[in-house]
């Protein structure tokens, strides 16, 4: 593979995949809002840029195989703030990927998508969308244009509906949720290497014991993680408050954001959650 | 009912719908980005306003009941030329009509919303988005919003997925998709009336012997079509010319949408299947 | 046919029944705890009886083909209040109706057997259980134990999961669940002489609009309603209170019993949903 | 359209068949392997013609547009005598179409299909195979065939699934399975016209109040049968003999052919149901 | 947890269970119809009760959090005979718990539930209720009953559906069906310390490799079995009689169960089926 | 078991199930339609025969309890040359283990039986057919006979579709598709020995990361594959080519036969996809 450009490089996801994607490459192009890291791979480069600006973002995909789009504002927030980097930074992506001919979208989307499912159903991936927030809409919203574009324009892509991508699990709730880093980044990597994809959704979720969603109908990724967040269980649950029955931060998918109230931040509701 | 709101009151639809919207609440406030009709009912006012801005939009819906959103553009075109009036635009409705506690919202869906699913394939309702346009995706964007302003916040909605809604039916796919004028009225009176509807996708198509999907799952709404399109068979399959098997044009439920490259006007396609 | 057992003979349906089920056999048997009728047909014999008692009940069913099983407590009442004639005299119908030979047991089992189903959803006769009270839980163990007879033992049973049996539709709800009693006639005679059911599920609702559940698993029944709320549909509108988006009597099949509280007689309920 | 061949143009179905066909096309070419019948139409030409030699078959589909393919041995027997005219004859016509470039495959496919499948089940055309005959068995044997060349070849085809194709219901079963030859002539017309129909499978039945099939995914079609059996009911239930409720005869879509054994002809079966 | 009741403490599973439960609450309330046991933890309290009698059970809940509920007579019976011990029972455990706030009922049902489906279908937790026996149909009105109290009063439950729980696996069919001690035990705890479940049914089963049901709906759970039938595979089955196709021993999930006669005893099928 | 018969004998599965099912049973009989093998177990007779031929094919099933039926002609080819070996000789089978009372069939299927099903959806095996090559078809055929002969006859069969069954994975494709002799003899060995089966279908493929089908219907086989082809990822990846995101060779199950025009071998292509 020629090349692989990588957005949202910054962020705590794109951190830990870089030097992954910079070994599955000949050139590795990461991009973010923010300023350079300071620890490039030999074959990266570094270009600052805007996803909610066309001008900005296309030209980085010039000569690239796959993007892995990761770059957006990741939080509930009000639509209007979110529409830039979330909606049309979607957009411009996959109309970019289109215009230089690339193979390939992977994208971060998110178990917000069907954050209003309930977590006692045990849903796998063709479930329809159920948002929880204007941050989980935008999920759904570019997995519908991801659709769209494979069907109409050819250009695959794996949408990753990310659970809880933590460096361990951080409370009750993420005993089910947990993604590791490492099993997020071979996730990401075989959404890039998986010979051919079509349009496919799979959750990003490592093989816990009480992980609530399914990815039985995406067997062909070949992705097989290998944490499991039970051998955090009985610390966590140890410190944990007991749960009201009723406690949309338990029973939905989407946990703190299917309860925050849309367009609040729901950092408040995540930390309160991981407290004993 | 109070109080009424109809977006898009200039156009087809909605100059079909102002008359009937005034008979069923004691004011009917309609709205489009051209200037005034000259023929308002008494107790209808019209302000023009642009649906894209929150400070032109939010005020009309003070003190209603229920808005009937049927203003966008109508037709596939560059997604940044959709992105004001038909995503921001739906995102105003559902915002302000929750700001100032209207109950429900009756909103324009389409066909195209599911428009690459096959004609041969007999869907319903709860068929999961597979749009053919950006116009289509617009319109899963604003079910999923609705779905979850309605989760979320209590807003109920009810989204008419129009197929074709012409004086008669035009051509040999509209055979099937024909939504009469009288029919279409006679939907959104009873989307408007319905006791409680919560979130409820319904078609919008005559009582057409080739009708291509089903609205089996929402009999609750009370909707019983009138029209049908075989009465114009012999005519229009006389003058129709051979279709060819894989036409994507027939094939999907789309239409000329779903053959249409994405961002280019469909209006020519459309023209085209309508001529012997 | 030689004999047909009626139970619940003095109940409404069970009054509109007799003369129906007197002319489908050379006998009527019918039964009730209260006192006989004074305008029995010629072949029709009238014995009180208490359901809940084996001893009572088993000896009215020797030669008979099938029994019309109608008899219950017909509201939400505490547990122990139903469990003699709705639970154990279930049992008792269909043990008495194995011992003695018959071939078929027809059911009035109710909508409160999937009462808690959404009015929004467009169920069939496939739907699990969910039932809104102990009445309705009456029907599901009722439908489990017919189900079981018929696998284990060969007796044929078609329950009838009635909506609204009255006169005439009595308020908005009952625009979509109103069952005629001409309908509901029909309905049982169709019951009756069907070649063969094996366990069937059917439900009772005329041709309404707006009926809010399907037949369409159970066309070899050959039920066709002749019946229609919609013609009450503008006098009951025009007087309706309008309803709480989230009022559990309108977004519930179970209507008023899907709202009342577990053993609390539901009439009351009913009867405010019908005033204006 | 050009020229459409028929098959089993001798049988009572392509009798009935032959005049309607003629009025589609320039040409009707007829063929069956008995003698010429001596009512042609002035456009129809008729070859004699083993549906089991590929040359002979072959040539008679030469400029054709469509070829309705009705012939086949019509009853169960041994698997040895089915092979030629029911499983190569299939094949035959199929392949014949490929090279010569038709357009449509119009099909005599079966209920048998199906046959044992419940009655009472209430399947629709996506059920999967479940043959009660080796006559049945050809009947699937050709739907997957005719999928594949539509998949593989891009060949049309609409395989329908006769029930009871008589000129009135004859026995108990009927009141469900009848298909009026009136009915049975527009579904093929329909089948020949409809603009495009990729592979399509339908149920050939009349708009019988038991019909026990259900045509709700296939609505493009535009077949609306006229017919009902129920008008012949009281008549035919008078006659009728009791049926044991165990009975596979109507216990099954089959009917007659899911009790016969293997092989065996079903004829004598089918008389004896129609017998009081 | 400051208090769990445990009925049917002194049968087979209770009496596994109980030293486990002592380790989870403050308290732990056992009872049975029989005895007290003479090895009570040191925070283990023993009343001997009868499940039948409101006025018996429900002072023991007072001031518990959950109420695992394995009391029942364990046996088919005629219903009769059921009727105090597994109806009246499950209805007292529930409406007990609701009176004294309970949060959560634990409850032992049974594979016999489902006992009527095909051991080769694979089913899972959302197969409709198809009891075998007066015994399994018990279990069904407890799932229903179970799920109502949540729908209606928030009160939560898990329906373990428990298939051969015994030492080790005896027989063929135990192969797939056993459940062991631990993974029994494992299960419980599991049902009574998942944060939230509102109304869940699970299976129980172990880890073998014949297990004929899944759990893939509730991961949520986190159980995770560790014991395997197949380990024993080798000398069942050269001990094992071999099996009629038809027989429902094997062909049904309910095993003996499913063969017996209504309201007769298994035990004597089940010892039959343990012999080579 | 008394005798097991083994038809495909010479073929290169057959060679490896010949001493496991030597071992399984009193006498094992191997056939084929080449000369007799040089390395017969002691207790293993081999008669050669052509499957075409029921005067040949009948009577070696005579005593015998369970054949396991491999033979058949392994590559795409004219409908007419498979007519004899894989049709023909499908029915033979069933048809003399009908007539000479064996006990089971095991038969060697095919995923072409369903080759034109999109990998990337995750089918199991209550798939309907969807063949993707007259080779393809036969399996369809010789599945829905199986499947009426235990209806109508009580024979059972299980259906194993093999997916790529080589001693090593040799490409991209066969890292999900792989199944290696070890775990295709433990299959079969599994679908002689389960104590009842009635009419199933499994899946023959390892238990490779990348499995594209799922055998979660079957558990009751007890079916526990070892191998993973996993462990030759990193050798085949580096060798194999980029794949077309269209490449009907990669996104349908069938893989080079989806690909392929019907009736010409599918060899050259299968060589293709394994040369980097």
């Amino acid at each position: 593979m020629k090349k692989i450009v990588l957005t949202g490089a910054r962020g705590a996801l794109g951190t830990s995949l870089r030097p992954a994607l910079a070994g599955l490459a000949d050139t590795l192009l990461s991009t973010d809002i923010q300023d350079a890291p300071d620890d490039l791979a030999p074959n990266e480069t570094y270009v600052r840029a805007d996803l909610a600006r066309m001008d900005e973002v296309a030209p980085l995909l010039e000569g690239a195989d796959v993007v892995v789009h990761f770059g957006a504002r990741v939080d509930e927030a009000p639509f209007e703030e979110l529409l830039g980097p979330n909606y049309i930074g979607a957009y411009n992506i996959w109309e970019a990927a289109h215009r230089h001919g690339l193979r390939r979208v992977v994208y971060a989307s998110s178990i917000h998508a069907v954050g209003l499912c309930e977590t006692a159903s045990g849903i796998d991936t063709r479930e329809p969308h159920r948002p929880d927030t204007f941050y989980g809409l935008a999920k759904c919203f570019a997995e519908d244009l991801g659709r769209m574009y494979w069907e109409k324009r050819g250009l695959e892509a794996v949408c990753l509906r990310i659970l809880s991508c933590t460096p361990k699990p951080e409370n009750l709730r993420a005993l089910g949720t947990w993604l590791s880093h490492r099993d997020m980044v071979h996730l990401v990597e075989r959404a890039v290497l998986a010979p051919t994809v079509g349009f496919t959704v799979a959750y990003g979720v490592s093989n816990n014991d009480r992980a609530p969603v399914s990815n039985h109908t995406v067997p062909f990724l070949g992705y097989r993680p290998q944490d499991n967040a039970e051998e955090y269980a009985a610390e966590i649950e140890a410190a944990a408050p007991e749960a009201d029955p009723q406690d949309m931060g338990y029973t939905r998918l989407g946990g703190p954001f299917a309860k925050v109230r849309l367009g609040e931040g729901a950092v408040s509701l995540i930390k309160a959650m991981g407290k004993g």
